[in-house]
Parts: structure tokens; C-alpha cells; sequence
């Protein structure tokens, strides 16, 4: 955990966040600017700064990540009309927090992705 | 193999593309129509028809496969400048091709992602 990461907390459950989904190695919440009727933002336990560092991701929670995304999506509700999974990665991509995250964005017909 | 998925032909090497990374499971090429200096998609061998089917994937690509998107996106040079992974799943994100992808996007400074 690294100290003054707020999603670290947020896992923790230092900082309250509604968790829509969560397992061993992962949990779901809305973020807190949604961009669409359904945000979500899912983020490792463990601290990962962004995808460039996915190698340091622990092998069990990498081989997970996909269909815990995809379970997330369903969960919200999302599934069958359609969503985005966004991972923003440094600083041309406007990454915010420095803690991996995916967000998954849905609810409403999205517009450009870049 | 779909017989009559476009990507699913890439990957076997049917549809000639340039592959700037590839593994076992994965490979990746440039997008036809590129929203960014760099842009490319990444995508499994298998046929998976989008990111709802994720846990249809082999259990070893779903292990890789955040690595070798971050790979991807290192072998590209857009690592420390920063990028934006992108997967559109179902018609509210506009999914134009029905197997999984992942779009790898970077080289300028990214807008909106709604």
C-alpha cells in the first residue's frame, strides 16, 4: 500500500467508497465525475501506478483482471447495451490518479475515444 | 477462427497486416484509421467476440494480456509520453468489429474519452 495513494485507501476501505464489485484482488466503485449515467472505476488492491507497470501486477489478479471487468460491466447493468473500458496511462492520456485503474463507462451512446 | 471475422483472418496472416507486436496469444497492428499519431490494436488469436465474452479467453492470454498490452504500447514509444487503452464493447461504445480489441492510443495529448 503505498501511503498517500487515495485509491489505496479506497481499497483499504480507509477512504468510504460503495464497492459494486469486489474479489481477492480487485474492487469497483462509481467515480466520483461521472462522464456517463453508469463510471465506474476498477482498481487493483495492491499498488500498481499504471498499466506500464502490469508486470508487477501479482499473476492471479492479472489473469483476472478481464473477466472481473467484464463481470463489473454486467453488475452495472451495462452489458447487453454496451460499454467503454478505459485505462489512461500517463500524461499525454491525463492520467489523474497514480494507481491503475480501469474505468467503465456506459448507460448513454459514447463519442470519440481519443 | 470466425470464418468471416477480419480479424480473426489478420492474425492467421490471411489479411496482410504489420504486426508490431506478437506473442503466443496476441497481436498487434496499426489501425486503418488512426485518431492519433500512434494507434494500434491489439487482439487475441482466438476469436473472443468482445470484452463480454472475457472469460471465454485461454486462461494464459487472459494472463498476458495486460502485459503484452503494455508491451505493445513500450514497443510503440509511447510509454513515457503516455497512452490510453481503449476496448469498446457492444453498440453504445460503437464496437466496430465484433472480436475483442483493445485500441492503443497515444502520441498527443488525448481529449475526452465519453
Amino acid at each position: 500500500m503505498a501511503e498517500d495513494c487515495i485509491f489505496c485507501r479506497i481499497a483499504a476501505g480507509e477512504v468510504p467508497a460503495e464497492f459494486v464489485n469486489e474479489d481477492e484482488h480487485f474492487v469497483a466503485f462509481p467515480d466520483l465525475h461521472p462522464q456517463a449515467p453508469v463510471h465506474l472505476l476498477v482498481i487493483p488492491r495492491t499498488h500498481v501506478a499504471s498499466l506500464d507497470e502490469a508486470e508487477a501486477l501479482d499473476p492471479a489478479a492479472s489473469a483476472g483482471a478481464l473477466a472481473f471487468i467484464a463481470a463489473t460491466a454486467r453488475a452495472a447493468g451495462v452489458a447487453k447495451g454496451g460499454y467503454r473500458v478505459v485505462a489512461n496511462t500517463g500524461p499525454d492520456a491525463g492520467q489523474e490518479v497514480g494507481h491503475l485503474h480501469w474505468h467503465v463507462i456506459g448507460g448513454k451512446r459514447l463519442g470519440g475515444m481519443a
